[in-house]
């Protein structure tokens, strides 16, 4: 088998006796920072290369570890990195227990990777006629604050009126199918998904690495069913940071919500007891829209077209009228179809969603065209009151929509943090 | 128009009068960094953002300029930046005039992205009825050591038998059509091209933008044949530097020509005076291949299987019977049929190329797989002489062959640099 030979109910100590012999010094340091990280300081480790001889294991840098065990997922509230990995994956088993199975064995793999560490026992450890646990191109490189998030998706409930796994009568109401929105034009190879990962990084490389590895670990019970590679950020959840331009080169999103924000993050993040199916207490929905800009069009448009389609000004960000991005906008001084006045919080009944959305670009068009945009991921309490209301009023208004197209779609509950080593993902839906 | 004003013959001065009455604080500044790296000293330049109402402009950061004028072209030599986003164009005009006034504007608009500046009268700056001359995204992001290298295909040369652009005497020799080799599997969508720009950075987001600058300048002249953007270097131009990583874990291109090591440069990558062409003295012949990694069957392979492909190990990458990646290996203690003792200079009569490549990864195919892999980039002073006996050999003997496919394909003549303000991209083969 090439899976890894992780624990059903993975723990710290199972993880340190997993590690091979020649590890066993930077090992030591590693359970000291794993504690550290259990304990909520984040903490810096590298990647062990075993051939460094014991040079490098477990030393300090400047790209900390997230911890991964929390109340909630970390890869939500956590300020946003640099980079994205984003997966959906299609599960191809009926196989209630082999599902599980390997949602166990992707916690344990998950805890490992956010820590710094390979998974299993890693890249060039084990019996030297298996194939590696580890694919190893991670060998080497700082944890670069490496966030795994998963979330599952409505098919995963139910699909084609069947109760795939057992699990259909804890299909939370919020998990609804979204509705077609004016403008939609959806490519269903890139849309939906049983199973989401959102694995983001400051370095791409670990991002791809989580993913690639997860997949793997997966082999017979799920395949990818679209990926998404993220460049650059255009969210910031860091109260005053600058938020970063997106691909037209503006500033947007300002008013996002803070991942320190206890009080908002309560209010319109985490899903609360009440809500509806308890497994997502301290959850989360997702929704992933693939935005395609028609960058070549925007390019021929005047700098007064487009500081009048967002409302504010390209250079500094400000809202007409106001001198700093963050300035409270005069709504009624702002264009009646400009997307800061539509998509603000005080047009829409103090609705507000916390974004986390990056730029991307995949090769060209058959047309010339850069495939390029913004993959836009929110997160929030209730999806019918947060995504649904204010796409619906954006699609039918916003003048930013004769630039861009919805391409791709997902939705996808994101349970409750894994609290401490020996839970797993997913346990409270499926447990 | 949307294309920047940028003057034909472009200087520096000629730049600072393009800059706007708002911004003249920062560029003061930015003539004496402009200077300095001109000088050949490096030197780390903001780009100016017009919002900050003069509060940023020209600062020191960590994130060096490289300098834009040499006797070579940046990006061959450089130390190898963390990102790359390449373009191949197709020439879209038989307008020789229309042609090299293109190239001037490229040229202008380079050295100013290069530089840390924006391209003409900038994002906000210009008349506010008239399309910006700058896209934007990159503004306030540092010059993130970007470089832009600029190469000529065969076609342009030459197509259907016609001489295009009154150039085709003037095809070197070396840029032949390259044969094809056994196992190529070419797209052809994603091969050839008329001109290609390779624009690597530290950032993505400006080399992503560098791409799109010139692209939009180009419109009507050029358009997109294919691009390609990588995560992540595979490869050191440094001496004593760590290989990096490629997807499959490994470290490869050990002995790559260093960019400080002038004799190998003269002897294997700079075109020398009596090679062909005196329009290439001090340029350089770009290949491009982009490489399909089957990454699910590699992963399913033994560690002492991907060690034999490779002839090296996979946590130091020494060669077998050696403790470190830099050890001169005992190339007859390697497998017949190991990529380490195929590719090494010793086995091929000191052959070398200096190699640029990236790890890519873009989405997935309609079989669930990852679309990933590498995109091989090696300079050379003769692709005769170097790229096509190396793979000739590699196509027919390498074990790695197993696990890769060559999908895409292209060639280039990379001229000399521009020396100075006032040149221009291919000026020697236009002018």
């Amino acid at each position: 088998m090439d899976t890894p030979q992780a624990p059903a109910a993975p723990s710290v100590d199972a993880d340190v006796r997993q590690v091979s012999r020649r590890a066993v010094i930077g090992w030591a340091g590693a359970g000291v920072a794993l504690g550290a990280a259990a304990a909520g300081t984040a903490v810096a480790v590298t990647r062990h290369n075993d051939g460094a001889a014991g040079s490098s294991g477990v030393s300090v840098t400047d790209s900390a570890a997230v911890p991964f065990y929390g109340d909630h997922q970390s890869g939500i509230a956590t300020p946003v990195q640099d980079r994205l990995h984003f997966a959906a994956f299609d599960v191809t088993t009926d196989d209630r227990a082999a599902l599980v199975d390997m949602l166990k064995q992707w916690t344990s793999a998950a805890a490992a990777m956010t820590g710094g560490r390979e998974v299993g026992d890693g890249a060039v450890d084990g019996p030297d006629d298996a194939p590696p646990d580890d694919t190893g191109e991670a060998l080497g490189l700082p944890a670069s604050r490496l966030t795994l998030t998963i979330g599952f998706g409505p098919t995963l409930f139910e699909q084609d009126g069947k109760d795939r796994f057992g699990i259909r009568a804890k299909r939370p109401e919020a998990l609804i199918d979204l509705p077609h929105f004016p403008g939609d034009n959806l490519d269903q190879a890139r849309s939906g998904g049983d199973i989401c990962i959102q694995a983001c990084a400051d370095d791409p490389q670990v991002a791809v690495h989580a993913i690639r590895n997860l997949a793997r670990i997966g082999m017979g019970t799920v395949s990818v069913r679209w990926s998404q590679l993220g460049f650059g950020k255009t969210s910031s959840t860091t109260p005053d940071a600058q938020t970063p331009r997106n691909l037209m080169g503006f500033k947007d999103g300002t008013h996002n919500v803070s991942g320190t924000d206890t009080k908002a993050l309560a209010d319109h993040v985490w899903a609360a007891p009440g809500d509806g199916q308890d497994w997502m207490t301290g959850g989360s929905y997702l929704v992933a829209r693939r935005i395609r800009m028609h960058i070549e069009t925007w390019d021929r448009s005047s700098l007064t077209e487009q500081e009048n389609v967002f409302g504010r000004t390209k250079g500094e960000g400000a809202p007409f009228g106001k001198q700093k991005e963050r300035d409270t906008p005069d709504l009624k001084a702002l264009p009646d179809d400009s997307h800061v006045r539509l998509a603000h919080p005080d047009s829409n009944g103090g609705l507000r969603i916390l974004r986390r959305g990056f730029s991307f670009t995949d090769g060209t068009d058959g047309l010339g065209r850069l495939d390029a945009g913004l993959f836009f991921l929110a997160y929030q309490r209730d999806t019918r009151k947060a995504f649904v209301p204010l796409q619906r009023k954006l699609a039918g208004n916003d003048a930013l929509n004769e630039y861009i197209q919805h391409v791709g779609s997902a939705h996808f509950a994101c349970p409750s943090g894994v609290r401490k080593p020996g839970e797993w993902w997913g346990q409270a839906l499926f447990g």
